[in-house]
């Protein structure tokens, strides 16, 4: 079924590309970005019946779940739920997710994750979403599998080169050490850009020590030279007039990405830093309900708008969030921390909507940061060659989990009786 | 440590009295409403030396989980997480609430309460907030018992009696059933106020069975007869054209007071309600970020503000909602739809907020529809005289839970080395 009536927001519905024999309506042009015009309308996939969800499970560490789902024709797909405890959020997808997408339609299934909300209309907020995102990412590595395409395809995208930015994770850094890794990293992989942390995470004004953050602005920036996009990121430290004073620093020094420089839950607060700085304030990545996007965009908070895929409750909310970024003539620059699913299905989404922004958020933390990314999947996709990562032809996400992490992983299971 | 310059809105800090020997500072009365002034404002409480929370206790099922605190003096507190799925918030509870209040202050945490928020700002929502809960309001009822007063003294106000309406929770019932029971309970508890459901819950414009809503509003209304309040609530059925034409056979049947007539996550529907008619529009059950009430304030949605305290993160948040709805001239009447501890809560809110609405809501379902709320509490907390429901003068909360209650719950604790 498609209720498009119970859209969000009735605005042009873009760039999803329709599967074989569904009816298309062509989109007018988006105004008020640079990006190229979506193309088509999904309006509902027309099959001799619907195929049907008989299986959900989880494979479950605490810091990262997997969901495989089944159709009564035996057909598979992959996602992933949100990071860190993910534990929890695997008994919310057991408890208030799954019991609601048994049943239902495997390849249209925006109204299911709708009508999952309503269900638990008691909970909004991150668990839920987090916990929605393992079916939307399973269903859509099952369509593509299905169909042979890559999701950037099915988005109405390609698959292809997406350029990404190198982005630290670390604050307990010196700058001498940041600049040192960051030339390391342009000279071995060639990224062309790159994303460093001032001020203290909710710091309140602090720095992680005194002195940091007048440091690395200026070291890190002046090691990468020029030609480097620069950004830094200040995870909801600042009140709006220190923000402002180090805006003027960045600024002075050639960076011209500052991220939530306030605290995300003022966004009356970082209006009032985009106002005072000519440089682009973004920000986004915590918000998971579309009030508070609603809210952000009224306020005029942000020159960029940065939903985290996995935090918004999977690609359909976000492509949702994508549509009203665009409405406010906005660019989409995602938040992706990690080197689990987020990255995958922020390449995918970033080959296909009309206002992505210049680049991929790409960690370049390893073990000893993110000890529980390692192996999680076979192969290599995340390869960087020439400052871009590769979004593959291969089919749904185009990546294999690796059978040995999945051995070693809490199992749960729903299914149809 | 006092920090209002972190306050969410720096608005009038109202009501809430302060501990002996704290300084005071008298706030400028309220505009824009019918309520009495607030008379002082909260600023440290100064003492020899803190009292910190070094023992956290919760007592589980899955519908219900209570909370004691115990402090180095070995001072108590008891209160509640909110209802439902109760088993998982309290996992949330002892993982991202309890090991950030350890060690704090158990008399002055309206700071570590946003502090908790900072250190788990991943996870915005109604999980955390569920659980914060369970800390603050035992933390109020400790204030409470050590010094010998209702919470509804520390908030400013008093014990007494409060004026509850007879909430009705089910639609699966006739209307003449309605009818029958709201009469008895009129006639033997004297209550003066009822509130029925219309519609289907999260209907998208369909009833609970065809032709429902038209008979239950004239009949219900009608056995009432004069001189008293009826209210209904649509629980976020209705798209607005089919919220207004209920609400005009609200208004020509005597009702006052519609309640989430559309999705409560889409503010711009319920504010077209609001404007098209007379009677009152409710709502604000649901939200528990600052965000969604700000932007619902923003788009003139209700009339009267309704917060869960239980869903909110406790009473310093809700007092928050309190002081927001005040500065946009609105009363709150907070929804609690069930007799755990969220109906006492509110009835110490109603005696001290400037701005409370007209009536508490009181659940009048039994075991049929509530079997977790038996045997919760020993003696009847939740006696009605007159209509009217108590806040009695002993300390805090003003309850004792039920040993035996506590003895079958599942345990938990989280305690300092």
């Amino acid at each position: 079924m498609c209720h498009d009536q119970n859209r969000f927001h009735p605005i042009l519905s873009a760039q999803i590309s329709p599967p074989e024999s569904c009816p298309v309506a062509t989109g007018p042009a988006l105004s008020g970005n640079d990006h190229p015009p979506p193309t088509a309308r999904l309006l509902c996939p027309k099959r001799e019946r619907p195929m049907k969800i008989v299986k959900l499970e989880s494979f479950t560490t605490p810091a990262v779940s997997f969901v495989r789902v089944t159709s009564d024709t035996g057909a598979e797909g992959w996602g992933q739920m949100s990071t860190y405890n993910a534990d929890i959020t695997a008994q919310v997808f057991h408890r208030q997710v799954a019991p609601h997408a048994l049943g239902t339609d495997a390849l249209d299934f925006e109204d299911t994750i709708r009508r999952i909300y309503e269900k638990e209309h008691k909970f909004p907020g991150s668990y839920l979403r987090r916990a929605q995102t393992g079916l939307d990412t399973a269903l859509w590595d099952l369509r593509g599998k299905l169909e042979g395409k890559p999701v950037a395809t099915l988005l109405g995208g390609s698959p292809g080169k997406v350029r990404a930015y190198a982005s630290s994770m670390k604050r307990d850094i010196t700058p001498a050490d940041e600049a040192r890794r960051f030339q390391h990293l342009r000279d071995t992989f060639g990224f062309t850009a790159f994303k460093w942390r001032v001020g203290a995470e909710c710091g309140r004004d602090n720095d992680e020590w005194p002195g940091r953050t007048e440091e690395v602005i200026p070291v890190v920036s002046k090691a990468l030279g020029d030609g480097i996009d620069k950004l830094v990121d200040g995870n909801s430290c600042y009140s709006p007039a220190r923000a402002i004073e180090v805006g003027r620093m960045l600024e002075d020094n050639g960076i011209g990405h500052f991220e939530e420089p306030c605290p995300y839950w003022h966004p009356d607060q970082t209006a009032e830093v985009r106002a005072a700085l000519a440089l682009d304030v973004a920000g986004g990545e915590q918000d998971c309900e579309f009030s508070s996007w609603e809210l952000m965009f009224d306020r005029r908070a942000v020159d960029i708008a940065q939903p985290d895929i996995m935090y918004m409750g999977g690609m359909h909310r976000t492509l949702e969030v994508c549509r009203m970024a665009a409405a406010h003539g906005l660019p989409v620059t995602p938040h992706a921390a990690n080197l689990g699913l987020v990255t995958i299905c922020t390449m995918h989404l970033l080959r296909a909507i009309p206002n992505a922004g210049k680049y991929l958020e790409f960690s370049i933390e390893g073990p000893d940061y993110y000890p529980w990314q390692e192996g999680l999947f076979l192969g290599q996709p995340y390869a960087i060659t020439d400052g871009h990562a590769t979004v593959t032809d291969a089919p749904g996400w185009g990546v294999e989990i690796n059978p040995g992490w999945l051995d070693k992983a809490q199992y749960q299971v729903s299914a149809m009786a």
